[in-house]
């Protein structure tokens, strides 16, 4: 999404070779006596070979657990392999857990000190400074004189124009200067720490290999500067980058097992549990954070998997409660109870958020790809520094002067998240109440706005359009920024707005026959904090297209099922209006942006093409390049392998028959030819080569043969020139195959790579846009 | 698992020929000019084509959306296609939460009718007559004059030997005769009826085709059958069979559309949301219903469909809300709410009780599963009817003495997981009060036991006996019977005897250095209630193996993430223990028991047999039957029709090459020789067969050639001979394929089928049963 240009070194989809897909490891190479080193790892920016790192694997197994019937030590290390995964799961969820609680304290005290500091003990945030404060007073529990905002700690003046000037000065300052160090330390230490990171750890997951994304240095900066970026009060969030640190922390903790470090289907496994663990502490929902992973994020997820990243988002929740960095002894993000249910006529205001949603997703997906590739094509691209700087001044000098932008956009959201109590003393909670009215706690009747819910209703609106605006450019700056919390804020936002006018006009006009059925003066009918969370869960599905996973998470907020029908009304809205225009939610579009080799699950595809259109060589193309079994001399292999950059070649029994025998990577025959050369003695340019069991019956005056069965690959996959293209889009996906050869009656015709068929996907698709809207 | 064996007329895995797969539906049918009736249907006890079934999806709907550009009409009804899978969702969900809510009430009444009778109104349970009674008092709830039992109300005496033992008499008498009439029933009128429904519908979602399982004349038969069952006081459950008659409901609205009802596979994703309702009203819990369906009874369960899924599963269980048959518009079962935490020494008892919920689920499947072989197997099987009556005289006998067993499975889970409050009028819940103490609602300190505990205690003890033998007997029976009911309370009873064993040893010896850190005197510390739930959940586990569905559910019921790690906990032990003794959960045995062809998604295939290892034909066999593409005649083709029974043969180019150039099913084949004989001029015994593009090169002499390319799949799938067999087995199940051919160096060598697939894994399995142990 954002990494430097300088990073960035491998071409997108479209300006690929049809060959570049099968460079790497080589198939098979275990069968060779001598392993070269390297043998069965894959080059960076290469696709795995799923079906190959699973047969791996089994026979690592195999191995293991046939050892393990020769002496007990052998036994016990079997077992020690059979626990590894759970290891693995508890420790990632011990990390992430741990993380997670170092950033939400961070940020705490971070945000705050852009405003002041405590006195007392300057690590301290303002909320837990005046905790510790005696002097506080459960009405005032936001003054203690232990906390000083700085105008008043310089100047001794806490009021006053001056006052409020060098504070604003200060707040600017400090937003810069924890910007302008988290752009820094992603340039010069990691790159790849930018971003939200789900783009790439969907395509990481879908069998690419990005060497160092998910590395230690990754993590390091990345959990640094998350907590700068989001300090800075920039319009992002960090649940995104939490799944991107624990996915690191996942790979980190892989290193400790050969089981899962040196296979790349295994490790994937673990990937797609720890992205649960990290949605789990992102919102501290960990049934959420698992369906996240299996609707969102992952690719492979067999049963196996759905069991432990469960184990593992549990661990991180727990983790992180018990650390506590919200100081309530609340496992969740957002914790919010409402009083009084909802009714059916609610359901217009609700679903029109859907609508909102959908088509706020739709605006800020097509607004910020546009940005987003201005700023790969132009000038903009080579300022990354200058352009963070510029929108962090531009946001800090716009957001002071309202309070509901200065502060952190998760305060915000909680705020508007929540109903109005009796105790409440919040601008928005500025009801008139009736005199003669006794104040009970909690089941407050609808009451008229007073001028300070008036006042805030301005207020938000203008954070409304500030909101809007500012996170469509701050999304895909080189700094670690996710999409969730500003989502959120803009759809609570809306939410409240339409909240506050729907109670207001209940409570004005309750003989209005739209309300008179249910809401009967002195009730208390409408909660604008459900509007609120309704707006959020809508945004937050326009945007990124999640529907169980965000329903689920909504709910674990509430902990109630009772408003689940209102949140899923406005999903499925949100849904619809938002793919009515575009099928494809905001990590799509920077896959497809990023041109990464990302097939995916949920497309269909639905046109009439056969292999016989898609595969290589095209018509008019030089024919395929083959070996033969037992014909070709190693000056022919070394000249092929010179002449061309394909990483594969098929092996044929003669050029005339073209009946197929096997598949051989380039790799493993240069590496085989280099050692048959300097190891064998005979081996010279006219030596012939050979894929047979017997060598070829040749003149005495030949000399001696090479023998390369070994590393000739016996199973190579074929669909016929026939097959549908729908049908082999399915092989592709669901055996997660790099490459695939076409044959006709048993002759070989041709290769698909899966290049070729993301090439094709995405031709078609542009060829009859409008096929892909009914579904 | 229970069917009659008159209708049970399929032969399992072991004793099938390999071609018996094969048979039924044309393969690219649809390319015939004239379809002839049945096309495109499968015969009953044979596998689905997933492949097919796709790619003809894709043809509808490619054909709908280019038609909806033609006219505003075809627009329209483009539209309703893509909205009839909602209309399907909601359909089911409002029919399968009536159908919860009627069975519920009714289940209710027929309970108690064993016992007594409303004289204010006949059809009010016991519950509902004392409520809408003005006579009855909150601490005597049950009593209220209008409820009287049968010897009452035939004799006026309430009291006395007399009274117990005729009530104890028309208590079997009722018992008998509810569940004479459900075996009837089930008998006459719908013999799939019987039995859970689980393993069954878990083939028919793998692809399986099993006629009128899920037919109209079941749904009815099986949800009144259910009432009657779960009414006489066997031990069994409602839950399972839910499931089937929420499938039933899915089935009957997917005849509504033929996008679905033309579609085997459509018609299953439409299935697998069905059973996500199906739990959902058994349980009042939305997602894990969800998670059920996902992770224990689907097979392809793509992303739309748990979107889908959750849409019917949240519509069901609303509907269940509204018609509210527990009267306390709860939507779970098992509603609880605990006032204590949980310390972690007490995660030593709940790993107990998940090793007991392994050694019962263990044991329950072992000895039902050689139970079920021996009815079977022997003459017991010869008489149903009697088997039902005397497993329901011996229930009933043994069961009215006790009062934890009398009374029905649910109401006694129910007390079981209910804490003791102040108000709680139960034997369970008789500790003795410190007559100094005041008596606060919910925060009571642990207590001394009464003698009404000891009592209850003993009772429990019996009971848990009598339910762990009489269930074995009862599952499987030829009546509807589920199976979570009973599990569940096995573990309850267990669960909650260990955990007043622990509160009294913590209360009597505090000082104990095992208690010494947590309870102090005069706490509440041990809440025996949540034993009861984890000891549930661990019982449940070990029988079914489920995991996160299990915990989600559990979760669901108790509203709080507070108890999940306790669940977790016992659930884990409880799956490692039972894995360790056997991998197969019930239904899976179930599914082995009667030879279904199934392909589960969990087993991993880890040996090293070869594609070539399996195929057919084998060494000694005769060779493979195959047609030429241009030198066969029809009479060649008929003769092999009729000394054959495969179900389809290759095409290969000739005899001598063995290029493969497609695969033609036997049906088709038959249909299109007999279509060309009665309307196509000239076609004789001697004139040759062609599939290729142009009629060979003939003598004039020879009659006309008949060309039936249009009934050639040109694309069948192969491997090659050299294929690792879990290379094979996993394209099997992600493809959904019914056979598959084999080539070596582009000759034709032979067919795998599904069956020959599943016999080999059964072999390797037998071969090697400890390899299956590590994972």
């Amino acid at each position: 999404t954002c990494f430097f240009d300088d990073v960035l070194t491998w071409s997108g989809v479209s300006a690929a070779t049809p060959t570049e897909e099968m460079n790497g490891a080589g198939n098979l190479m275990d069968f060779l006596d001598e392993p070269f080193p390297d043998v069965g790892t894959y080059e960076d920016f290469h696709t795995i070979d799923w079906l190959r790192e699973k047969s791996r694997d089994t026979d690592r197994h195999r191995k293991i657990t046939s050892k393990s019937k020769e002496s007990m030590w052998e036994l016990i290390k079997s077992l020690l392999d059979a626990w590894s995964g759970w290891v693995v799961m508890l420790l990632i969820g011990l990390l992430s857990g741990t993380l997670a609680g170092v950033i939400d304290l961070a940020v705490d005290w971070m945000t705050d000190l852009k405003e002041g500091v405590c006195l007392s003990a300057f690590w301290y945030s303002h909320e837990q400074c005046c905790w510790t404060s005696n002097e506080t007073t459960f009405d005032d529990r936001d003054k203690c004189p232990q906390w000083q905002k700085w105008a008043e700690l310089m100047t001794g003046h806490a009021e006053g124009a001056g006052a409020y000037v060098l504070n604003y000065f200060l707040y600017v300052l400090w937003a810069l200067l924890f910007s302008f160090l988290a752009v820094s330390l992603v340039r010069v230490f990691a790159p790849y720490a930018c971003g939200s990171g789900i783009p790439e750890i969907k395509t990481i997951l879908s069998g690419f290999i990005i060497r160092g994304y998910l590395g230690k240095w990754t993590l390091l900066i990345k959990t640094v500067t998350l907590v700068l970026a989001v300090s800075s009060g920039l319009s992002l969030g960090k649940e995104g980058p939490l799944v991107h640190v624990a996915c690191c922390c996942g790979n980190l903790f892989c290193s400790l097992f050969s089981k899962y470090s040196k296979n790349e289907g295994k490790r994937r496994e673990v990937l797609s549990a720890a992205a649960a663990a990290g949605v789990s502490v992102a919102f501290g929902a960990p049934i959420g954070g698992v369906l996240f992973s299996l609707e969102e994020v992952s690719y492979y997820f067999p049963l196996k998997t759905l069991w432990r990243s469960f184990f593992a988002a549990l661990v991180a929740a727990f983790t992180l409660r018990s650390i506590n960095p919200f100081g309530n002894s609340r496992l969740v993000l957002f914790y919010v109870e409402y009083h009084t249910p909802w009714y059916m006529a609610e359901l217009v205001p609700f679903i029109l958020l859907g609508v909102f949603g959908g088509l706020w997703g739709t605006l800020f997906i097509r607004a910020n790809i546009a940005w987003c590739r201005r700023r790969k094509t132009t000038q903009l691209g080579k300022y990354p520094v200058l352009e963070v700087i510029a929108v962090t001044g531009i946001t800090a000098v716009l957001a002071y002067p309202n309070p509901y932008t200065r502060r952190s956009t998760s305060e915000l959201i909680s705020e508007l998240f929540n109903d109005c109590g009796a105790l409440e003393s919040s601008q928005l909670c500025d009801y008139i109440n009736n005199p003669n009215m006794s104040r009970p706690v909690d089941d407050i009747p609808d009451r008229p706005a007073g001028p300070g819910v008036y006042n805030a209703l301005w207020q938000l609106a203008l954070a409304l359009i500030f909101k809007i605006v500012i996170t469509i450019f701050t999304f895909g700056m080189k700094i670690p920024s996710g999409l969730f919390i500003p989502s959120m804020a803009v759809g609570a936002i809306a939410g409240r707005i339409v909240g506050i006018a729907v109670e207001q006009m209940a409570y004005h006009h309750h003989d209005w026959i739209i309300f008179k059925n249910w809401c009967r003066p002195g009730a208390d009918c409408v909660t604008p904090g459900l509007y609120a969370m309704v707006g959020a869960a809508a945004c937050l599905g326009g945007v990124t297209r999640m529907t169980v996973s965000l329903v689920v998470i909504m709910f674990e907020l509430t902990g109630g099922l009772e408003y689940i029908v209102p949140l899923m009304a406005a999903a499925v809205t949100s849904k619809w209006v938002a793919d009515a225009f575009g099928k494809e939610g905001i990590y799509e579009s920077h896959i497809q942006l990023n041109g990464y080799p990302y097939l995916d699950v949920r497309d269909e595809f639905t046109h009439r093409t056969l292999a016989t259109d898609v595969m290589r060589p095209r018509r008019n193309d030089p024919p395929l390049a083959v070996l033969t079994q037992d014909s070709t001399t190693v000056e022919d292999v070394e000249t092929l392998i010179k002449d061309t950059d394909y990483n594969g070649f098929p092996v044929v029994v003669s050029r005339e028959s073209e009946r197929l025998i096997g598949f051989v990577q380039r790799r493993d025959l240069t590496l085989a030819i280099k050692n048959a050369r300097q190891k064998q003695d005979g081996v010279v340019s006219s030596s012939v080569v050979y894929f047979t069991e017997d060598a070829p019956q040749l003149l005495a005056s030949n000399p001696q043969p090479l023998k390369l069965r070994r590393i000739l690959n016996l199973s190579p996959f074929t669909v016929t020139d026939h097959t549908p293209m729908e049908t082999v889009v399915d092989i592709f996906r669901k055996l997660g195959l790099r490459q695939c050869l076409v044959t006709r009656s048993g002759r070989l015709l041709g290769i698909i790579t899966k290049k070729d068929v993301l090439r094709h996907m995405a031709q078609m698709m542009n060829q009859d846009p409008e096929s892909i809207m009914f579904n």
